[in-house]
């Protein structure tokens, strides 16, 4: 069983706000980024497929939790895998997590779109079986 | 019947992507200013809450729906209503439109809590009774 | 003498950083905004002109001092007045204000280009006529 | 002679902006990391220096070319060194390169304050050592 794919990043000042912790919208900042480097894990570059015309990815939905506040400088591992692999959609499960805890727990909804028309798209077949294995592979 | 808090906002620049339209976390910018001004015009000062050492807003949770994107220069209407006074907590309906439509529809969920110890405290009295009001006005 | 142009905000959470005062790159975004909203005030449309190709404004140069820090829920007031307008370019002094004093002071250097090449281009004629009044009549 | 400090960051959305390239004041997030690790490298962790109550630093200046655009998933390479080190602050040299070119340039002042009162406050003398010694070996 593969294990699930994460990213590490630390929280710098620019990502916090005078509360003294992660601004609640900073956090979709790390989730994008771990998403991003998730699909280019799997050989697909965000950066080919939008320029080809394939597929540029949106998120339609989304549901956070935020559990507890990430401070400056903390050492982050934010994690990203897949619920559900659409036709034209994927739904991810990302934790953003400090010393094996849980602070923030989401399920982003993202859409495939064609870079242009912003009309859904079928993702890309490589990326879509791609994509199922990495989701069976959990 | 009173209407809904409004709040009006341009986009620029800083508020979009490279997709051409605003990026999904920063929609969050728009709903926490729309927020703080609906509080506001309910005589609580978020400056003095928070400097008294009364109370501090923090989003516990967050569900929201991208249904058409806001592109650059758009002038946006964010609205704030009440859908739950709790004794520590309040939840907001808040939508992002232009020109009537509906871009954006969100529930955010926010938890009063101690400016220093970030622990959960109840609301101020004037506003929790405010907020009430406000809620049976819609 | 006409007045300086500005701009009023109130500073919100996602303004703010850790240090619980306005993060140093923050106040860039205020500062796009009070110069988008000055050019609107001299009839140029910065949608129209870049949807219609006509010129898209992109800073190549920026010199920022930064005095005194703005904190969360401060009210500034942002300036923009003309320095200068060439051909392609034109340099705004902008400062950021609260209660008459200046916080933030910049020189802020604007290159027009063309929306699709990124290459200069000229200011369109109407633009430049009223910049060139709007900087006289300092 | 001992190399220039560098950081790599890949561009996000969250970094871009309408234009398709990275908003001008998002360069300074990439700095802002570059300079924290640059730090770190120097065994002066910021986060030890803050919560100690030892030194905060801020940007009190700011001198900033940009020369070329950073585009959505480019790979870019972030420097930092050291022109002049004071009693309290610090002057950084930051590029940003992207394939061996220079895409922005800046000069950043940094001053040294007490995490509590924001006034001028002497460096560390132990990160001062390492300072002068990074600056020297350039």
């Amino acid at each position: 069983m593969a294990e699930v794919f994460s990213w590490s990043q630390r929280v710098y000042f620019h990502d916090t706000d005078a509360g003294g912790v992660v601004f609640h919208g900073n956090y979709l900042h790390f989730m994008e980024a771990a998403r991003t480097e998730f699909l280019q894990s799997l050989g697909a570059s965000v950066r080919e497929l939008r320029e080809s015309g394939e597929a540029l990815f949106v998120v339609y939905k989304l549901d956070m939790n935020f559990i507890k506040p990430a401070y400056l400088h903390d050492s982050l591992r934010i994690t990203a895998s897949l619920d559900e692999v659409g036709r034209a959609r994927l739904l991810f499960d990302q934790k953003i997590m400090r010393d094996g805890e849980t602070l923030v727990a989401a399920k982003v909804h993202i859409a495939s779109v064609d870079p242009r028309s912003l009309k859904p798209a079928a993702l890309p077949g490589k990326l879509r079986d791609k994509a199922l294995a990495a989701q069976q592979a959990r």
